[in-house]
């Protein structure tokens, strides 16, 4: 399960951990009322327990967090069985403590649950861009300590809880979309035509920053919160989004030109 | 006014301030056009004024900030005086400076105004949930400095205030929901029935921060922003607040199971 | 274009680089569909390129990221021409990197474009306020690192790049709103009448804060985000924003006092 891939198109990189080979993992997509199974293999070269834990409505035994589901070891396998509800977009992970550390590592995607098809959403170009980033302070480590909250005797100790956590802490070294850093740029940047309708399935899986952002450069968006909607709540061209929360954005360029997408990773339009 | 309370199961304690004892204090509620008086008393032995400030609509007088109702010195009292408009909810907090250690000690609660009888919300289960926590850098700091602003000599000289901001910065060492860090486990987790409709009065009183979030697991969520409307604008499963956010959740649990809701902190749901 | 302006009312000063001398710079007000041309002259005292990128709708090379319009060296010019669209509330500020720094030294303002004349908005008291702040870290330090993201080098080697970051992180001594701590206090409080509309056009400037808040004391508004609408999303007495982002508040104080709106910055509103 753990490899290390390219995260910045000069070639630095990082040892992820993985759904199926790739940060993020593949992403999911369904029609709502559709039967999902999703097996999980944790496979046996796996030197850490995982799950697979997705938002959007489902059991208890199928939330991939308490009972079989909720933790997996390595070489055994478990199968997620639901039924796709309600319409939106979704993100899954591993939900393992330390989940950040997870999460930092790569195990998380998106899942779409498309309306019925008497509700469709109009014709657009379609991407995804899940807004990530990487940590190396854990990663580098070793012997990753997976301290789980802190105990009474260190939170009684301000000092040393203090001293605990400033030494552990990580932050982010690189900022990323879809798992690599400025990665939409030279012969990669996106290309699209003046009036042509885009839809982004938009993500933010960061971790240690409290909230990032997206921001359209020369155009604005509508935005359907969660994508649960057909009716967009605001529009704008800049969205804020904590750990987990993600969203539709619809728009189609008015002008030509070359734009800058961002704030904390960089991604470049150019529009005809 | 100050004593030690317990903030885990396993009885860790913080040195408390409280409004009627507890943290948060009780919650307020009443219906929108009710004329309310609170009266607040600073006991003799409290070693600060202290204020009583609540958002919502009223005169100056009574906002808890400037006046005789903005400091309440050790042994006085003052009764706060309004008509509750408009429904809502509402944080009430002491607002003597410094703010945030204030509410770190505790000195918060929540005020609910229904709406009239005619608009009333539809019967469900409701729930207070304040996510709060508690910093012990300045709590276990027998001279706490109430430092206020820097001053421009302080601000000047960027150097010297770094290491004053540094060396005073406090942070949560523990995160808690209603006072108490993982309170809603084991033998008092919240029970609910499948499809029992449920409201959530949520509020973040969190400082030291600079955001919180609630994120309901295997189910979604109605979001109303600060209870004053009865149309939800988003329906999501993570919902992130500041401090001084709130509103009110409405749901029911499609399917039986055991659910971990949450972040920062971790409250469990069990269905049948 | 570097001066120094006074931040405070006690006289701090801050050696900032502006548009037109004034931090922030003057508020850019016209009505959808107005054809704008906006020249900018950087002088040739100037130390640095500077550019000039607004939010909204327009082409590529009037984006003031790209192309000749993105880097207008000292002693040069280059003129920024465009429709304005949509109505709504925008950011403008010099794109040059790092970015950050140059908006931390006063290069932001705010553009208006007003709803064409048959969809006005209602008349009201109108006031602009940008939250913004000032960190002396880098402005003090005589040869500022313009460092752009880490190098795959750096990046490689998280202890190093922690130094690095730690090293030259800065941070906000002064928070301000209109560039100025404390500014609408005393003989500059605000003055209305109980009843009186008032709409407020607020933007959120701040750097080296993930986000920042503005919250109105006695008193709720109507929250329209970015402007671009006639009907606001939610009411309430807190909006929490991050780098960027803005919107249109309106409301009428029913009861007279004293108020003080605020959290980082403070402004005192007198009602009659």
């Amino acid at each position: 399960m753990g490899h290390n891939i390219s995260i910045t198109r000069e070639g630095l990189t990082f040892p992820v951990w993985t759904f199926n080979g790739s940060v993020p993992a593949p992403t999911l997509r369904m029609t709502q009322g559709d039967h999902v199974r999703v097996t999980v293999l944790n496979s046996k070269s796996s030197i850490h327990p995982h799950s697979w834990h997705v938002h959007s409505i489902h059991s208890g035994v199928m939330d991939g967090v308490m009972g079989l589901g909720g933790m997996i070891w390595p070489g055994a396998a478990f199968t997620y069985d639901f039924i796709a509800q309600p319409y939106g977009v979704y993100p899954y992970h591993c939900h393992m403590a330390p989940v950040e550390e997870h999460i930092n590592r790569g195990l998380y995607g998106m899942m779409i649950i498309d309306p019925v098809y008497a509700d469709k959403r109009p014709h657009a170009t379609e991407m995804v861009m899940l807004m990530n980033g990487y940590s190396f302070n854990n990663a580098y480590n070793p012997n990753p300590v997976e301290a789980g909250p802190p105990t009474p005797a260190e939170m009684a100790n301000a000092t040393t809880r203090n001293t605990i956590v400033n030494d552990q802490e990580p932050s982010n070294q690189v900022y990323t979309v879809n798992g690599m850093a400025f990665g939409y740029t030279g012969k990669d940047e996106i290309h699209l035509k003046v009036g042509q309708p885009v839809r982004i399935y938009l993500e933010n899986m960061l971790e240690y920053d409290p909230i990032n952002n997206f921001h359209l450069h020369g155009e604005m968006f509508h935005y359907i919160p969660t994508g649960t909607s057909d009716k967009p709540i605001m529009y704008t061209d800049i969205i804020s989004l904590m750990q987990g929360d993600r969203g539709i954005l619809e728009f189609a360029y008015h002008f030509p030109g070359e734009f800058c997408t961002v704030t904390l990773f960089r991604t470049m339009m150019r529009t005809y």
